[in-house]
């Protein structure tokens, strides 16, 4: 049931920039999104920005922990702009090169440059293999390696993502020099609500719930509309309102989508007891791991109840 | 929203028998019934033989504790009988006269008939009151009372119910003999299955769920569907299916009717886990006590909910 | 772990009479009651006022359906009676022979005696093979058998259990002649509280629960405490309290053991929301199925988490 | 049953540095602070590092999004510590003023330099206030506003915290120029395990609960162990374990002590499903907000519940 997306429906793209950020990195992942028009963004919002005025189709953005930032300016942003949807996401393994504008060896450098929250993620290499190295702090990965072609660059070399090495022809020095591997960052496409991407077998919802109450079982009285009809959460944030001390919404993936009758069913619950629901989308899973999905909550079993119901009323 | 039925679709009744019980009495309670044909019947099974085969409309039949048994037989029945549906219900206090067929006094009377479950709700009076007094079983306290009147009756008086010594013209020489005053039991009113009584506000709904698993949790799970709609059990117990040792059904009551949206998507929840669930019907509450639905689980909320998902699908 | 029980310490028995019931066939599995003095009552409340005045050391009594009745009795008459516990339990399978005085065969039996709920469990069974057989009430099974030995006595031969025949030295024109094979009635053994019986790896625990509120989810909040704690549930039934409408308790048989940690642990919880909670007893199943126990709810899981809590605090 | 907190035995604190962040800010709220040794830390983990091999005696770093970063950074930095705990927390409103060196106003201002993340909350009253404005980024607010005591400095001005510019006597050309008004950022002190911080009857417990199972319902079974013994959640975060896909922890706070009984009970009951979960610390509540307990749940409630079993088990 599970297969790679065709190419989708959009030619003009903005993303958290500038070039050769992993966000962009997650954007080439789109099928046809090479060929497409990539516009920067100087910020997450100002990306999203583009997509509700016009000027893009769709935005690609961090939506968990990013070197480059994001998470919370991401969700935010989505749920103050009423108007986006999440069709498709992307996950980017975060590496990180040293480059340098000419050849050199790691002995010779004596400053690097990058984003701060990258700096943070090679803390430990740096103290060992560049450990008399300055930093210089970047407002992004990609910066960083861009400020290497200014003729008064300060910095010997940039800690930046592999694809922006790539694309200006920077000198990689070495690579793999985070201190932790195999860390994976999520990003997620956004565009104004059109139809939503046909089921596949593995999809993500993601919603957010406001808290009706804050007392102890609520938050249970919630998920059991969930449990209940066999809906499994990846992912899940309390998050303050913004709008009061001890109120709080729930910022939710779960697995499937909206047109299954498990998935439909668990929202309209969940609408009941907490009537601001916000839906922000059911779209493809990057990973496409197919959904387990029990006999009891197959779209069969809602068909068979509804069934059921429909011919004892009608009597 | 409640109010007084109106007089029932049915002609001709059969009840739990002979003449005079308190089965006939929660007879007599439904609207038009006094009217009707009323045919005793010797088991609660045979009662609902009949209408089964067509010889009555419809059967009152005793489903709790009843001083002249049926509770078991009566469900067991009413489950094996795949055709038959509860359309109301009746409560009756459940209090005793010490009937004879001369005018007498307590002090004289040195045997007393009627059926052993009666006896048993009388013991302590009768230690106090008629201390001397020999015990003959009856096959049912109308039983009981009616053979007073035959020629060599053994004994000198009999334990009733008041309908039956009024309707035999019986002398009655105590009454309110019972050990413990207020006790009241429940009737169902059994036909074939027709249209669902309408929901007057103030309904229950009868249902039979087999146990999917013999589980910690299994019931649990099942109750859950119940609560996140708000639908409050009156009734739950659980019984051996017959067919195996640690095999369960659970038979429930539950406030409201099919009719309802709160109650239809809980049944429709319980049928994905236990596809057996059988509906023995909506009906009034012979208490007519209203039905309390909070907000969460009105009907508006369940519309607003449906409303909600279909626009998100339509898109 | 499970073994046959060695003999009970008790040297009298009341159970519900007379002689030859099934009530007895179930105090005479219990180890040591063949030698022991047995004492017939004429109710189940009688044969529990025995155990407290001292006349006995423990009754048996039927605790669910039985054909010569009870439940309900003895269910209240246990609850009322605070200082009566359960102490073994019983399984005896639901058989009837015919049985005569002098040795006579079907067609020429013109009537016969039992109790009313037996003849209702052997109507089929009569309507084919003696169709013009009159009904005699009893006052119970045993109590028809034995008025065959008088000498004015109206049946020509009973319905009956095995051992009455047996006893009475009657002659088995048929046996099996129930309508529904297979059957089997729980008795319990009531005792005066004293240590209660150790546990066995495959016991039961009987407790009554009184609902704390009336209201959609109190019965879910009460049993998430067993859930929570791997405590599977053998019976469950909701019954009025009697002292006001709308007012229930629960009567509940769990598996499971006082001693072993989940059990203590999920009656802790429960007193918690309705303290008036009341504890029955603990005994060895009849049919000694072991306890499945997960690794989660373990004595040694207890006992990890009840360390680490403490060596948190002791900090 | 709430007070203000006495002087924590401490005499050494690391922050999140430079001097001047909205973390110093945080920690000169916890009582003595002032007077004790304050330690700048380029990041959390050499922050909490120095708590670890004994430089300082306690770390104050940011536990939410922070505009200065680390939310990530400190989870994960404290899980891994495994011999950190939290002992205070602190609540810091978010407010910028733009700083110089000599008294300006705005409209003379053509550069800004700032943290990425303090320009992101700006940009609004930027964009409006001072549109030609170019951005210079900083590897703090702190840093920023240092920069402009440099003889070469590039910044006419810095977005930062009022402490930063009140200690460097810098000029305050406007205050509260963020773009949403009332936040707040949530700091945690973490020491080497000790005493836990006593009972104030407002208190938050931080644990990590590694998921024991992916699948629909696990969550919801985890929770069941907070609800069913009235514990509230005030925040809850499902965060990759970075083993594995498809592999969860939660990080949770919750309101209550460890050495309240209803805290302990849920903790130890998680256990046995997650024994795995890690205990950081209960301490009080920086908002002093009172817990409410309901008399279910109270500490009379489970010694009641305690007595009981034990009675019963004693016998």
């Amino acid at each position: 049931m599970s297969q790679p997306p065709e190419n989708l429906p959009f030619a003009r793209y903005s993303y958290l920039g500038p070039a050769g950020t992993f966000t962009e990195a997650a954007l080439l992942q789109m099928p046809g999104a090479h060929e497409a028009e990539r516009v920067p963004a100087a910020s997450v919002l100002s990306a999203l920005t583009m997509v509700e005025d016009g000027t893009v189709d769709a935005a690609m953005v961090p939506i968990e922990n990013s070197v480059e930032g994001g998470v919370t300016a991401t969700l935010d942003a989505v749920s103050v702009a009423h108007q986006l949807h999440i069709v498709a996401e992307a996950l980017v393994p975060i590496t990180f090169v040293v480059a340098s504008r000419e050849p050199t060896t790691l002995s010779r450098i004596r400053s690097l440059t990058t984003h701060t929250h990258a700096w943070a993620q090679v803390r430990r290499w740096a103290e060992v293999s560049v450990p008399h190295a300055e930093f210089i702090p970047a407002s992004s990965t990609a910066a960083g390696a861009r400020a290497l072609l200014q003729e008064d660059h300060a910095a010997d070399a940039a800690i930046c993502a592999p694809l922006v090495a790539e694309q200006l022809g920077l000198h990689v020095v070495a690579h793999g020099v985070e201190d932790v591997a195999g860390a994976v960052t999520r990003f997620v496409l956004v565009s104004k609500p059109g139809p939503v991407p046909e089921a596949t077998g593995a999809d993500k919802t993601t919603i957010m719930i406001p808290l009706p109450e804050d007392r102890a079982g609520a938050l249970m009285e919630l998920l059991e509309h969930f449990s209940t009809r066999g809906v499994n959460l990846c992912r899940i944030e309390s998050r303050p309102t913004g709008d009061g001390l001890g109120k709080y919404f729930f910022s939710i993936d779960l697995e499937g989508h909206i047109d299954e009758a498990r998935v439909a069913d668990a929202l309209a619950g969940v609408h009941r007891i907490s009537p601001k629901i916000r839906f922000l989308g059911s779209y493809p899973r990057a990973d496409q791991r197919p959904q387990q999905v029990t006999a009891e909550v197959s779209e069969a079993a809602f068909s068979a109840a509804r069934t059921w119901i429909e011919a004892l009323r009608r009597r």
